[in-house]
């Protein structure tokens, strides 16, 4: 669902002043703990503003999404671009932990992901909500892994919406280790696994790799075989 | 930090009541939601009582960690004895994503990364017993990784606890990403790469995997060259 923005430029103003008050309240003190009452406050605007413009929290919620995602893509671009390639793929994933830190024992929470841990499980409006901007973001990395499954680059099988939602998540829980232990790096070990993960799906690197079943079918098979094992010369895994 | 627990079997019983009826409402409702008014009342339990055992919501959410990390991992533990092989590694992450779902599109949040989602930027007290809470669970699989790294199996540059975490981390981030998507396959896929990570650092499959940098520091290099592509034969990536 996205939400159709006012057409006025005092109506946007006013759109806007709602929507970054509520995004600072959800992101302080989480969003069950934010009232409509306490986004009134703090930014300034009447009720029947505010009711103008969202149905309620759930809205709330998904115009936040909205605009953090907006203003994150939008910094993000130029890398965004280039995810058909390894280099440009590998280029983003350095890049992509100093969006989260200014200093080395500083990770700010994703504010996506803060959402998503707190509400993915209560709302349905809002876990569809949390899905499609999961899915806008994600979206970039599977066009480009499309693009070399279509040159093949990737495995016929290698799903590239499914290997961009891993990319994201193991992001995400980068980023919640991280702060936990107040180590960044710990944002470019998960990214590391990340990237080998999209690598095993790599294709024609190898003289055997174009006969290598998905590492996904390996790893989900009965446990017992351990195919990586076999240390086959030339079989990228 | 570790509580100590009653020495009494009439307290051991008052301390279960209060820390099942924190984690219920910790889980339902967030922690910044649930005021010890509400544990007092959910437990049948008087303010004294809580008292003795806690000074506070802090001690509440370590004695919550510990609890639910005690029951996970004791259910956990034929896999967590086996973490020092790649087939075993293998079977445990096979293995994980059904401790979390009973039904291919439903996932429950994993009770530690919800409370470090929502606590690990806010009270140090509690971000130190989520460290120590995921040093415990990531402890088994680092010991393994360990043994491996000894007997020649990682590179001797591999870090185990580092990886550990990571491995944790993804499986966090798979877990959030697959609750969003309602696709507990999620959950597979993350941890698939979470192997090629681990996969990454293994030593001794092929003639030159023995001289093979880490993979972290080609990942964080200046993100130009991209080694993996060079495609070597019987490289392990």
């Amino acid at each position: 669902m996205t939400l159709t923005k006012p057409p006025t430029e005092r109506g946007r103003r006013t759109w806007e002043k709602i929507v970054v008050a509520a995004a600072e309240l959800f992101r302080s003190g989480g969003v069950r703990a934010t009232s409509i009452e306490d986004v009134l406050v703090r930014s300034g605007c009447g009720k029947s503003q505010l009711y103008h413009h969202f149905s309620g929290k759930a809205d709330l919620v998904t115009a936040v999404l909205e605009y953090q995602l907006d203003r994150f893509l939008a910094g993000q671009k130029p890398f965004l671009d280039e995810l058909d390639s390894w280099p440009g793929i590998r280029r983003w994933l350095d890049e992509l932990p100093s969006e989260f830190s200014d200093a080395p024992d500083v990770i700010a929470a994703c504010p996506i992901g803060a959402l998503a841990a707190e509400l993915a499980g209560t709302d349905e409006q809002v876990r569809q909500a949390l899905a499609e901007a999961f899915d806008r973001w994600t979206g970039h990395l599977a066009a480009g892994l499309t693009a070399m499954r279509d040159r093949g680059e990737l495995t016929a099988e290698a799903d590239p919406v499914r290997l961009a939602r891993m990319t994201i998540a193991t992001l995400q829980g980068g980023l919640l280790l991280a702060r936990t232990y107040r180590d960044a790096d710990l944002v470019h070990s998960t990214l590391e696994a990340a990237y080998a993960g999209l690598r095993s799906h790599a294709r024609g690197q190898g003289p055997s790799s174009a006969e290598e079943p998905s590492s996904t079918a390996a790893l989900r098979g009965d446990g017992l075989g351990d195919r990586a094992d076999v240390g086959e010369p030339g079989a990228e895994r």
